[in-house]
């Protein structure tokens, strides 16, 4: 392990924070180490489809106080929410009886994106008014939950981990056995990341669907085996046609609420069908149609730490690369118009920033 | 095997046919049974929700050709649906190159409800318009399908492992195991068939929930530990406090649509919902809530030849008895009055029709 000289940790920081559409950089104060936590600079963190909802769909998510909210007086009440789970960080201080020796200051981490704070309760890291995300200069990680990352790994990778995690769960949500057959709606950042995973699980037809040509050129890159753009072919019949009985399973990724129905119409037979992306509007479906296929609807949400764990060890070892998923790179000054332009049709797969970039 | 008489078998036989909103008796000719078909006399069958969907839903559901209808002209056209798949028979006669010395003219079978016509379609017996069900006096089934009952086994409870299938398939597609606390929503014959199969499974929690007192009572019969009035407690806290995180399944029975949404909504995180009973209406759902508590909606239709020969395996062991199911039993022209009793409110659980009766 290299040694490095110490760091200075300034007493205030900028920190992004979403509100009712609208994303602010702010000066906050740098956050404290308590026991059992560790501060961390925060080196490089995607943006996420799921930080837009946030942003977007504020009030609704928002507006009900949750367990662990900042209480009314408290200096944090007026905070939006601090945004930013897509880490990759470097440990500066550690919190009253902190483990120097294991992780030393400078020490390159991951960690799944939660900490426990003082009374117990479990926070998200990047989804909480209460503690600060890794969209923040600065933020605080559970000293348990760190895992040292091998210096041979690129920074912006480790971020990537977290996608990964999720498609490796989804995949574990899914049963998903190198016997089935997956299609994988939608091409984004979750969609190639699970292309990946289906291919590292040893799926050999992996289908992918995208409208948009890139992405479907990109689905080649990660590992998929045929592509379908929607307009031109129907993706369920092709899954049908290269799946055994009950060996197919779809990998919703596209997070686009109006595809469900059709994909519930359309799936063959007892296909898992395993619902990745994020949906804020209701669904309206025939449990009819359903039944006669016996399909499953499975939620998936997040991931465990083993899921983590194994993503970071699938980008150390080289055996996933997914570096081609970063389309760009911004400072901390970037981040609104960057979530502005994933707002809308853009060609990006992910940005990642670098919050110690203006 | 004791030995029978010949039986001698009429040219012409009653059958049950159902069209919109109405059942009639009608005489029909006799079946002929082709290579690898036997012809069996019904014994006795249940009428199952099924059969009441089919009957106030004929026209959605026959209006358009299905593979297998008649053809125009053909003498069958003019069938309505031909009821009966909760079946048991008695072997009356074989197809050419049949096997008399297996299973002779006498023998009490049991089948799971298919038959193989003529052209190698597979055609469910009791939900078809081209051959009869169970609900004739006599109808065909394959040879291959057949299983000898022994002789302790009542007759109507052959009829009864048909719902005990669907139960033990409801489990299997739940991946129910012993680990797990089950709630059992809805106890009429599914629901309480269920119940029993859980109780064989190991399942050590086993809450049933209905608004009829009497249902509930049945449940604590058939091996409910705990069962709810909704009106008065909420069986979705009963489920989560008596569950380990995770274990949690719900076997929806009741075939409610409107039941569906606050089952989501107030299921435990990561329950598996199993949907058994048929559903006509659209769902209306929110993916948001079902995604933050990873739930599963699997959805379940029939069963395997292997979970029928289980059923019949269990109910012939005596671990399993169905018969306090049967709330009635009536012969062939009281089928009309029976449909139309079971279709609004009632205090039956299982009719049987014992279709040799008038």
């Amino acid at each position: 392990m290299p040694s490095f000289a110490p760091i200075t940790v300034p007493t205030a920081m900028r920190a992004i924070v979403g509100r009712a559409g609208v994303v602010t950089v702010e000066e906050h104060p740098t956050p404290t180490p308590g026991p059992g936590q560790v501060l961390v600079r925060s080196l490089a963190c995607g943006i996420c489809g799921s930080d837009l909802h946030m942003v977007h769909h504020y009030d609704e998510m928002f507006s009900k106080p949750r367990p662990g909210d900042p209480a009314p007086g408290d200096p944090d009440a007026g905070n939006g929410v601090l945004l930013g789970h897509e880490l990759a960080g470097e440990v500066v201080d550690h919190g009253p009886g902190g483990d120097h020796d294991s992780v030393p200051a400078g020490t390159r981490v991951a960690s799944i994106p939660f900490v426990t704070v003082g009374d117990g309760l479990r926070q998200g890291v990047g989804t909480s008014r209460r503690i600060h995300g890794a969209l923040s200069e600065y933020f605080l990680l559970d000293e348990a939950n760190l895992i040292v990352v091998p210096d041979h790994l690129a920074t912006q990778s480790i971020a990537l981990a977290e996608p990964l995690a999720v498609a490796i769960h989804a995949l574990e949500r899914g049963d998903v056995t190198s016997d089935d057959t997956a299609l994988v709606v939608g091409c984004g950042a979750i969609g190639l990341a699970t292309i990946a995973a289906l291919r590292m699980r040893g799926v050999g037809t992996i289908i992918a669907s995208d409208p948009v040509a890139h992405r479907r050129s990109m689905a080649e890159t990660f590992g998929a085996t045929q592509t379908v753009d929607p307009a031109d072919a129907d993706e369920y019949v092709a899954l049908e046609e290269s799946s055994e009985p009950g060996r197919a399973v779809i990998l919703e990724c596209a997070g686009v609420t109006s595809l469900l129905r059709p994909m519930i119409d359309r799936a063959p037979a007892r296909t898992r069908i395993v619902v990745v992306g994020v949906h804020t509007e209701d669904l309206t479906m025939q449990p009819a149609m359903a039944m006669r296929k016996e399909l499953d609807l499975r939620f998936t949400f997040y991931y465990s730490p083993e899921n983590y764990a194994e993503a970071i060890d699938w980008l150390a070892s080289g055996d996933v690369d997914l570096a081609p998923l970063v389309t760009a790179t911004v400072g901390i000054e970037g981040v609104d118009d960057a979530i502005q332009t994933l707002s809308g049709p853009n060609d990006h797969i992910k940005i990642i920033v670098e919050p110690w970039r203006s």
